[in-house]
């Protein structure tokens, strides 16, 4: 009785110590992917990002705006929001109107600074000085000044990209970004130092994972992908005019043309 | 001197000849070329399509509404316009507001309707039974009954993909269309006679093209593409839970899981 006494306790013992150690193991395990996801959640951005303001104006391009403003909003802890010269209602350039709750007055400095483009409303704020000036002043203050589509026209026309690398819309980007003094790169998106330029309209969203990638590394940028599901699966191998059937391209720059050749001809000539 | 005229009335005719060929086979090209672009821009939905709503609620998914809405806005002689249960102001799942101008009572009929997903707001749509009659009513008019992301468990609510094949966005992608007798299959978009339904978020896109392309063909979906400058270069192949590391996968599962679980639970038990 004696032995089989120990053995019992001994037994027991086994038992319970071999199923707290694997408990243990597996509370490590857990704690440590636990650990594992904390830090990556946690990721602090290489250089501290607290406002992320998108510049609006009547007709601006749905998706040039709100490409960025979804993914950008996903670097935790910031602020993402849009600005108007005044506050109000804002206008796509299809009429829609979302309420934009900050103007130019109450901005004085941002960390990210994103400038979508449109059609002939974006030229018509290339001219607007208080457009121009209020750009120039939050420049001085952000991290990164960014640009999507036909955005890089209105900053181009602040001057500061005068002298970068720059892209913008496929529509005679190296004539405009030329008249800008900034000399073109056919990328999907740009960075010069702290000036990051996005192709048209949809490149803004490959810009803003870009610019997620190079502020909170690899792991977490995978996370907002995976938040946007974002794994592409174009119709075509096409959407830039060399890849489009040549018609199809030909078509579209004269369209284009139609809407914006009289308007811009000015720019170009300069 | 006799030769000589001759000589130079020879020589002036062919000229002028040559000239006005040059010109006639130049004027002939420009016109076939113009007839072409002018065949595409043109294109005639196989169905017609003129009225495309997309449904919004408080907390909808920006880049689920926004994504299809700039793109399918792209078909030529269509309206595409938001519908809330009360028309006036809508937030986004982040608190912006857009104008929504028209309401449930005010649309009996559509080809397109769009629905778009979100996360928990989505699911609070799946309970209410308003929204719920008035989709199954719209339904028997469209030409295409189509969600993004999780929008499809809106439309899985109303009884709509019984028996059919959809997929939504990846998070107990299986688990949530198989409680509403739907089969899911993981692909970007699927589409099962007229239901169309995308995987997350950014899947509204490539669904929206899809449908562009079934409707109007390749060269004018490229030509969409080429105004969306849509030829993604995104920064890893990531944006599914396959193609991201491992432990990005479980940690946005486990963070959806923290949101949503506990309200789904009961819906995926049944």
């Amino acid at each position: 009785m004696k032995s089989k006494n120990i053995n019992l306790l001994l037994v027991s013992f086994l038992l319970v110590w071999g199923s707290s150690f694997a408990q243990t193991a597996n509370k490590d395990s857990l704690a440590k992917r636990h650990e594992e996801m904390m830090a990556i959640i946690m990721t602090q951005p290489k250089v501290p990002i607290k406002t992320i303001g998108i510049l609006v104006y009547d007709g601006y391009n749905t998706l040039d705006a709100m490409g960025p403003y979804h993914t950008l909003a996903e670097i935790m802890g910031t602020k993402t929001f849009f600005i108007a010269k005044q506050k109000g209602m804002i206008k796509n350039q299809r009429g829609l109107q979302m309420k934009v709750d900050t103007s130019f007055t109450e901005v004085k400095n941002l960390d990210i600074l994103v400038i979508p483009g449109g059609a002939v409303e974006t030229f018509m704020q290339t001219k607007d000085t208080a457009t121009l000036n209020w750009i120039k002043q939050i420049d001085k203050t952000t991290t990164y000044t960014t640009s999507v589509c036909t955005g890089a026209w209105i900053l181009g026309a602040t001057g500061l990209l005068q002298g970068k690398t720059a892209t913008t819309n496929w529509y005679r980007a190296e004539e405009m970004l030329n008249s800008y003094g900034a000399k073109f790169k056919q990328e999907r998106w740009v960075r010069d130092g702290k000036y990051w330029t996005s192709a048209g309209v949809t490149a803004g969203i490959d810009m803003s994972l870009a610019i997620i990638d190079e502020l909170m590394g690899k792991k977490y940028t995978e996370g907002v992908m995976l938040d946007l599901e974002y794994n592409p699966k174009p119709p075509y191998n096409a959407g830039t005019p060399e890849s489009s059937e040549k018609i199809v391209a030909d078509m579209m720059k004269e369209m284009y043309d139609m809407a914006l050749f009289p308007l811009i001809q000015k720019q170009i000539k300069k």
